[in-house]
């Protein structure tokens, strides 16, 4: 039977690469039991130096109730890890063939109603999920590395995931002290790889014309907008753009630079829909905080990621 | 005559708003006499306000010997204000005609060889130098929003630039005390902008299909990929997604993932020149730092902003 999310007590992690890996070193952190299971020779001793590696940041940070290292039990077989699950993450390279044979053993092994979370960087649940007997039970769950450190956690389920796994699982990310985005929506890349792949692109097609080298695309983020986006996303940091009109006033006026050649992604048509969308969104996010609120709250951001690194 | 870089004392700013004012605030906090001119009505009170509402952000960063607000002196007439000018930094709206005119009118009255940088925030210098008579001072110097926070200033000539102008303003920058990215390349919207803008399309698309929401955008940087790009950018960050093998693993393994469907903008062909130039390009510029090093270094660095804004 699925336990309630506050009542898992062992993880279990298949594949215990760099982000399986991290995964468990953060489950370990949260007071959990967890059993690692991974195919490759020498998969033990990696784990154990990876979760080694990163106990000082996680101490750092503060450990949970009872965390304590020795709660990592290493299987070797799969089945057998699997049978101790009170809730799967899977790890396995980004290989689609391999995924779905994965998460078809693993839900052939784990208990009734258990869920089974898969860290794939793109691929759709209703992808992986074909070969699975209960496919209800299979979602994704999208960490960014290292997982150890980064808080968000994305969660979508396919075609097949009951609607209840979704809001399950994003309750025991949170509960377990994640941040969480539930999608209802199947994107290739889901959200934040999206937005980090076409700027990724971006700067590959600037290197391969000669426009910029790979030092200038980094300095360009770390100095610049690289200190604004852990305090403002894309969205609010352009709704200060606009001064005191926000997002409306950036749009209405700043709206005709969506038709420059400042990127090789043709802009969306900026409609009166998704204006008022975008607009809309923003005064959401911003609630009660005004422009100044928020452009006090960037500058005291800002400020104090630059003292944090040491570049102030 | 031009002076030397580090002889300049009194900096003109054409255009005093947000950007400008910003502009003038952080010159001021430098140590320099600033003269501010804006043809808008009520911009002396709207500048003085700005800049007292950036001193004690600037007060915590620390001040430069002699730093004074007293120091800063309204001009309503623009060649009397240029005439005063061992620099000038235009920040006027984003308008290509109105910024021909206005470089052209600060041109006429700004003493013989004095450097005249732009705040745009995409046009090309060989665009709006047309109608300057001795365009071969003028110069972008784009900062990015707020400018007295923001270390970047992306600097770029035109067609009719001195090559000796960018690197003249390339050093007042550095020795104003901003990071500095001298561009050979004069390419629409620079190289941060080009990346965050093609991030900010991407997301308005988003929002236009339904596939996100304006909050869950913003969610998934800030609480994603935001917290690591203060301390690497997109470069090296990937360099550490290819574990010890580096960028050239990560190209080699992960390469096939550009074709993956994961944001609208096709990407780069990855040739094996593209390949080897990054691969250079990010074992240049991670210099002695080992893959372990750069690991501990993001490790210390995310964790040190989420300590910073409060949220570990």
């Amino acid at each position: 039977m699925r336990p309630a999310p506050e009542e898992v007590r062992t993880v279990v992690c298949a594949g215990t690469g760099v982000i399986g890996g991290g995964w468990v070193a953060y489950f370990l952190s949260r007071g959990f039991r967890v059993v690692g299971w991974d195919p490759g020779s020498g998969a033990e001793d990696r784990l154990r130096h990876l979760v080694d590696a990163a106990w000082p940041a996680l101490t750092e940070l503060g450990l949970a109730d009872g965390a304590d290292r020795a709660n990592l039990v290493y299987e070797p077989d799969l089945p057998a890890a699997c049978a101790q699950a009170d809730f799967v993450q899977e790890s396995a390279p980004e290989d689609l063939d391999l995924k779905r044979r994965l998460l078809a053993d693993i839900d052939a092994a784990t208990p009734e109603g258990v869920v089974i979370s898969s860290s794939t960087s793109g691929y759709a649940m209703t992808d992986m999920q074909t070969e699975c007997t209960h496919p209800g039970r299979t979602v994704v769950g999208h960490p960014f590395n290292p997982p150890y450190l980064i808080p968000l956690v994305e969660v979508v389920g396919g075609k097949l995931t009951d609607p209840d796994t979704v809001a399950w699982t994003s309750e025991f990310f949170r509960l377990a002290g994640k941040s969480v985005i539930a999608m209802d929506h199947e994107v290739p890349g889901f959200i934040a790889n999206r937005l980090q792949e076409a700027l990724w692109r971006e700067a590959l097609h600037m290197v391969a014309a000669g426009e910029a080298t790979v030092e200038q695309i980094d300095l360009s983020i770390t100095d610049g907008p690289g200190l604004r986006w852990p305090v403002h996303g894309p969205m609010l940091t352009f709704h200060l753009a606009g001064g005191q009109g926000g997002m409306a006033h950036m749009l209405d006026h700043f709206g005709p630079s969506l038709l420059s050649p400042w990127t090789r992604l043709e802009a969306a048509e900026l409609t009166p829909e998704l204006r008022d969308a975008v607009v809309a969104g923003c005064d959401r996010e911003a609630g009660d905080r005004t422009i100044d609120d928020l452009v006090a709250e960037r500058d005291r951001g800002v400020i104090a990621v630059l003292r944090a690194l040491g570049r102030a």
